[in-house]
């Protein structure tokens, strides 16, 4: 495949929020900054009538409010004209036969093609099947790939119904399963923490740490999507997806390389590691709650008992992790938006300074902050002043924003949009990774939709959740933490 | 022996500056602080004419300007009373005999006694002596306890001569010979940093460090003490008591608990653990220098070839670190005021992540700074965002003074004070530690003296030293950090 031929971006869902707040704004960035092939076209696909100036003017507006970066007049003029729009529906031939021949008027002659779906789930088989009908898959010298958002499949059945029905017309290596989650610059700089330094990697065991715990809270409640949510609950929204990628990134072990086939067995082997949770082991292992008020919220079924907030405690069965408990936590409606993830680790073997009554040294831990703050913070034990042996806990801590400058920071999107660009699927799911995920998941969802135990619990919105889950933790003798990065207590 | 005794304390030396600057100044803050007993009496012995009136004056004067807290006219009007001045000649039993009545009279009753010789130690025999023959260290139901200021001998034979000339009068455990950098607080975290954590000793051995650099440099001249720096050189001012101290706190077994004994015994086995540097070794792992204009400085001889700078490589030959160069280094004139200890550890095992052109991974470092900013830092490896794979250094750093308050760190005197009254000898040196890092010095000081190798290098004031202690570690394919606290760029 030639890297320098003319690419084609198109989008699917072209007038939707994601095309004018994200996609855009990145592709934009991506053009400033020299990323993209000289000759580029955008071709937004979608219901909506636009003219091509239309659609323009739609998505300059998006790029003025959205766009992460100083948006100057004279850029968006260089970058506008490869923007095109294509007005048609999804399950019409005769309009994907449009778009063909406008693409190949465009490209005028060989070119790569990127197409992204920023529609639901459900209009894929269909747009893949149409796209192969008129020849738009076949990869006649210039690469096409195709960028599928999330969610895939809302169980295991149907993630395996899913790609089953995409791989009939696509190759595995031109699908790309995007979860913006792994674009952001922490997620992925949890893999550099751990294979770049020395220092981690040695430590990183069931011989140094005590449990890992991994939140992501949101402070929000439900926003514009109660009924889609309702249908839906905190499992498949957040822990499928991004709770378990974060789990696969901190737990997994050393690829081989840093190419996206050794990165991702990797993580397929990790996740193939973990203990299910099914039978009885769901009331003892998960906590699912829902913020009193929910059944209040319009669009929600009055006898609704979807979670809104979800804990687990999962096992990874592997030299490595045997024996230590992997807690993860996501809700709505909670205290803060926070997600982080904290390694705790044992207690010296021994307890060598005499500490006055009252005083115990803490063991240590390091908090890896995802958001709203990126960075990396060490708590451990120094030497209280004046006296002989007392020690108290002290920290130390990089801020990413800090360090490199929040402009720096691109949003997650540009990131990945680049890397589908350049054939780099590292940061994409992977069919059997995204199955496996869905096979953890399952049984938990059936047990808890079934209505079975553990019995659905409540909690306070603005809250930390329900008092079940911190009682999960303390039969371990544990306890849950929310760690404040230093620079955000001071600003 | 009963702690709730009164104690007297006993300072020879008494006019000189260093019980006027430090001495008192500490002990009227451990007065403050309550922790001295509520009998207590400090009593000047010394050959300047002062009555207890001047004395008390004198010192006033002394705490006013060095007491490194807050002084108050009413604190010192609590403390005053209990010192006093006794005048007498060093050689006169009678003048010992004096002290000794007045000692009884104010005890009036058994009490507990530490002799602080704040004098020269050629006159530490004597005076033991005539303690003794006064019936001043007989311990009749109270401790008696003396401190030796240093230095302890100029070489291996003139301690070990010191020592049986002390040994004669008093045991070892009423010995508490005192190096004052072992009071700073920042010198015993070394010992928290390690021990009363999980995550740092697992990393502390040859498999992961590379080397280990200690850096004590002065970035003042010889002062008033020309002549007295002349006769004496940077290894017997610097490198015997100091830096080897550093060595061993880095370098030393966990010990079996926090008590003197335990502590002292692993000090001394890892001392003895060094390669010492014999022979034709010495031209090749050491460095000695002076600085260019030393020879027109008054006192010093115009052909001395005393060394005001030296760079040692250790190494320490057991399981922990063999292999492991310790690059030591100290000097007067240097480009600033500064004492760190570099852990420099390996790189990675595998180089997984693409870097750009002219870019590499750098291996993490931990640096323990203990002057003139206390605290510690950790350089590791992150993310460059908006990059694919390529890694920048980035710092996590922990400021003793930020996180305790400057105030709360006490004079290093003030620690060792209390501890030598509380009977804790930890951190003072033992008879056998003192020589056995005799045994390492005297070598080198020998071959030095003699003009052997290597030759007698040059460095101009305000550089980090001489070009053939670059060349030492450019040999090794490495180079001398000085790495600046964040704090202190900051400030």
């Amino acid at each position: 495949m030639n890297k320098d031929l003319p690419v084609s971006v198109i989008i699917f869902g072209a007038s939707g929020d994601l095309t004018q707040r994200k996609l855009i704004p990145s592709l934009l960035n991506l053009s400033r900054k020299g990323r993209l092939p000289k000759a580029f076209s955008i071709v937004g696909f979608g219901a909506t009538a636009f003219t091509d100036e239309q659609f323009r003017n739609h998505l300059q507006d998006g790029a003025k409010q959205f766009a992460g970066f100083k948006f100057t007049p004279e850029e968006w003029a260089t970058f506008a004209p490869h923007l095109f729009y294509q007005q048609g529906r999804y399950d019409q031939t005769a309009d994907f036969q449009k778009l063909a021949d406008r693409l190949s008027e465009l490209e005028a002659g060989t070119a790569n093609r990127l197409y992204y779906m920023a529609i639901p789930p459900t209009l894929f088989p269909n747009i893949i099947e149409q796209l192969g009908t008129t020849g738009q898959i076949h990869e006649n010298g210039g690469w096409r790939r195709v960028v599928l958002e999330k969610p895939f499949g809302t169980d295991l059945a149907s993630a395996q119904k899913l790609n089953h029905q995409v791989h009939k017309g696509l190759n595995e290596d031109q699908i790309y399963r995007i979860d913006h989650y792994l674009g952001k610059e922490t997620v992925q700089n949890i893999l550099f923490t751990r294979f770049a330094n020395t220092i981690f990697e040695p430590l990183w065991n069931r011989n140094y740490i005590d449990h890992v715990q991994i939140t992501v809270a949101e402070k929000v409640g439900l926003e514009h999507r109660a009924g889609y949510y309702d249908s839906v609950g905190v499992l498949r929204d957040m822990f499928q997806n991004h709770l378990l990628q974060l789990l696969m990134l901190v737990a997994m072990e050393p690829p081989a390389s840093f190419k996206a086939s050794s990165l991702r067995n990797e993580k397929v082997k990790v996740l193939s590691a973990i203990q299910p949770i099914t039978g009885s082991a769901v009331a003892e292992h998960t906590v699912r709650a829902q913020y009193k008020g929910y059944l209040n919220e319009a669009e929600v079924k009055p006898d609704s008992i979807t979670p809104t907030y979800a804990a687990l405690r999962l096992y990874v069965n592997n030299w490595r992790w045997q024996g230590v408990p992997f807690y993860l936590r996501s809700g709505k409606n909670l205290a803060e938006k926070h997600s982080q993830i904290i390694i705790s680790f044992k207690e010296p073997p021994l307890a060598m300074f005499p500490m006055a009554p009252g005083h115990k040294t803490a063991s240590n831990m390091l908090v890896l902050y995802l958001q709203p703050d990126e960075g990396i913070h060490l708590r451990f034990e120094a030497k209280a002043p004046d006296t002989v042996s007392d020690t108290r806990s002290v920290d130390m801590e990089f801020n990413y924003a800090e360090a490199f400058g929040q402009t720096a920071i691109p949003e997650s999107y540009e990131r990945l949009l680049l890397d589908a660009l350049q054939g780099d699927a590292s940061l994409f799911t992977r069919a059997d990774e995204v199955e496996t995920a869905w096979g953890l998941i399952d049984p938990i969802l059936q047990a808890w939709e079934a209505n079975l135990a553990p019995p659905l619990a409540y909690y306070k919105p603005g809250t930390w959740g329900p008092a079940e889950a911190n009682t999960m933790l303390a039969r371990d003798g544990r306890k849950w933490m929310h760690e404040e990065a230093r620079h955000m207590l001071e600003s």
